[in-house]
C-alpha cells in the first residue's frame, strides 16, 4: 500500500547571526541617503528559500525542512535560520488521493 | 517642538517572479539527492532583508520601507516583494520621550 502524501510549504528565512559583520547591510545603508531616505538603521540581509514538500503528514514534512536548512540552506557558523509554514493553498491544490 | 518618533521592524522578503527562472532554486533541487532528500520541489531563492525604521508611526514607516523595497531591494523586472512587520520587542527598547 502506498502512503498517501500531500504537499506542504514553507520559507526558511536565513539571516546573519547577531554580532556577525553584514557587508551587504551596510551597502544598504550607505545607499540610503542617495534616495534621500533616513531614519532606517540595523539592515540585515540574508537569503529567504520557499519550497514545497510532500510528505504524509505536516511534522514529518517539517523534519525534512529542518534538515534541509541546516545542512544545505545556512552555514551554521556565520548564519540562523527559521522555518515560516506558508499557506496551505498549493498543498490543496496538489493534494494526493487518500 | 520634535515630533516623537519610535523605531519599527520590518522585513522584506523579495522572491523570484512566478515564471522567472531561478538558477540558485535550481542548484538546490539538484544538491537534494547528494543529501539523500526526496520529495521537495518548487525551491526559489530570493533575499531576506530585516531592518529597523525610526517613524512618528506605524504607517509613516511602512510608506519608508516599501519605497525602500522598491526602489533598491528589488528589481521590478525579475522579483516581486512582501513586507511583513516584525515584533515590536526593539521598538519598545528604543521607545523616544513622548
Amino acid at each position: 500500500m502506498i502512503q498517501p502524501t500531500r504537499a506542504y510549504r514553507f520559507a526558511v528565512n536565513v539571516t546573519p547571526k547577531p554580532g556577525i559583520l553584514d557587508p551587504q547591510g551596510k551597502a544598504v545603508e550607505r545607499s540610503l541617503p542617495h534616495l534621500a531616505i533616513s531614519g532606517v538603521s540595523e539592515v540585515r540581509v540574508g537569503r529567504r528559500v520557499e519550497l514545497a514538500v510532500e510528505a504524509p503528514d505536516a511534522s514529518s514534512a517539517r523534519a525534512v525542512v529542518d534538515r534541509l536548512a541546516r545542512e544545505l540552506l545556512s552555514n551554521p557558523l556565520m548564519e540562523q535560520y527559521e522555518v515560516e509554514t506558508l499557506d496551505a493553498a498549493a498543498a490543496v491544490a496538489s493534494g494526493a488521493a487518500g
